[in-house]
């Protein structure tokens, strides 16, 4: 059956069933699935952190490459990874999803049900969305989080001097997705967002200087974006990047340059970020963060260069 | 010039100058454009609302029917009035943008500044967003509101013998585009959303029982929506359905079926809601509401159908 067969109000049945069924609602919801808009609830003292990301057909995935269900994860790891990156804790999520009318009913409850599968884990759920036709699959997820007062992670607290750490490993989604693009093996793995980690920073943050972003675009992307408008940069030790087990002889079976995958590839959704000369050590902060911790260079004074030039990341058009 | 030449943070920038410019920030707003995501604030006492809605090129828009700066300007309106519809103030909103790479960058400009000049008049700051290259364009635009505890106007809350009111016309919309795809004039008017109106509903139902929906769909497929699931429905005086002046004649003019416009046409954004038996006049309400509000007819028990059959709204599949 396809999507034209069921109707628009037939899938959002659906999906409304399924959410419900997979835990719709959350301690944030007052009201979810179904009306005009979604209810949710601070605690006292919080403030709402939002973002917004798309994931289209051609350009974020390809049916060929992946299943559909972990396109629907990939799609809000992308998100959540955004509230991690500020502290924030999910409340809940919406999905703007289009699609053309001829596309399998399977293949969109496979999008929904991987969407349901993050939801679930990291305790963001679907409050509501729309359905349009489009020539292109799309999914466009907005996060709602939570976040205390002045513990939010901001990206410009970053000063000459700070040392600069990454949670998890680099290269490695971009290494699948090298591979997934030259038809060796599809993308199964999926990012875990830094949400724990996030707020453990955020806890930090209430005691020093801490900046922070997520690694969507590129290691080197990602430091430019940290400092853009401002006469920073980081000087790197190449040696520190931390990069999965086995990644440097998997890259040479691919014919491929580790250490440009582990800089300039994205998707990883790790945590890169800044603290104080007198922070803890990584070790210390790995235990606090519970995840893998690496100390990889240090924030210096470089000549404002306006927007920096050309990063070897993402780009979109 | 192109995105393709212009780049995507090149856009970004562009973007986030001229929100700056035209009042980026507002007093719900903790930290704008930027960021991994925006923070928003709530009065004490409020809870978020939120909605999310997309448009896209061929299905809700065509650029040779109507300027960009319209497009935009009805994108938001459609996603306001949805917070309108659940008695909700705007926060600020976030934008995900879509467009080819080979967009002319005075189009996207003025897409974006169409969007703006309905955020400026309604107090709804663009807070942050998505760009991503696509086949069609589409903006699918968040929006984040508060809402007093305990008075959101929910859809539910209809009951039999409640009385149906409705804010302003019905079917101007759809008579304008119904001519614009025949090639007769150009899309130009921009829909109001009912801010006031529902803020001024959300104050009655502090004290009374209101239930609100916005008509995006068409009157007849937006009744079903406030009474679906439950066994209501609505007997309408076709009389008082509120029409714009000129309308039957423009209508016979272009061959088109009035009341079939005025019940089913969507894009009007107004206020369709049940009130109490005992509930003030429609002239005291339209006082109460600063607009014009018809009475249009009563809430009726009806067999529970389940889904209601296909209304004659818009249909996306």
């Amino acid at each position: 059956m396809t999507l034209r067969e069921l109707g628009e109000f037939g899938l959002i049945d659906r999906i409304a069933r399924a959410a419900a069924r997979r835990g719709g609602s959350g301690a944030g919801v007052v009201l979810g699935i179904g009306d005009d808009a979604a209810l949710l609830r601070l605690r006292p003292g919080e403030q709402i952190a939002v973002s917004t990301d798309a994931c289209f057909e051609g350009v974020h995935f390809r049916l060929r490459n992946e299943s559909p269900r972990s396109i629907g994860r990939r799609a809000l790891v992308a998100n959540l990874s955004d509230l991690a990156a500020m502290g924030a804790r999910p409340l809940g999520c919406v999905l703007a999803l289009a699609a053309p009318p001829g596309l399998a009913v399977r293949t969109a409850d496979a999008l929904v049900a991987g969407l349901l599968d993050e939801a679930v884990r990291h305790a963001c759920p679907l409050v509501g969305g729309n359905l349009t036709r489009a020539s292109e699959i799309s999914l466009t997820i907005t996060v709602i989080g939570a976040v205390a007062r002045g513990r939010a992670l901001r990206r410009d607290a970053a000063r000459a001097g700070d040392r600069v750490f990454v949670t998890g490993t680099l290269g490695g989604a971009a290494l699948e997705r090298a591979r997934a693009e030259r038809g060796r093996g599809r993308i199964r793995r999926v990012a875990v967002p830094r949400l724990r980690a996030g707020r453990a920073l955020s806890a930090l943050a209430g005691r020093g200087r801490v900046a922070c972003i997520d690694v969507s675009d590129g290691l080197d992307a990602d430091l430019a974006h940290l400092f853009e408008g401002r006469p920073l940069g980081a000087e790197l030790a190449a040696a520190r990047l931390p990069i999965p087990p086995g990644f440097r002889a998997a890259c040479r079976r691919a014919g491929l340059d580790p250490e440009a995958l582990a800089r300039g590839g994205g998707e990883d959704y790790e945590l890169l970020f800044t603290l104080e000369p007198g922070a803890p050590s990584a070790a210390r902060l790995a235990r606090q963060l519970g995840v893998r911790v690496s100390e990889i260079g240090r924030v210096v004074r470089r000549p404002a260069a306006g927007r920096a030039p050309a990063p070897p990341g993402w780009r979109h058009f």
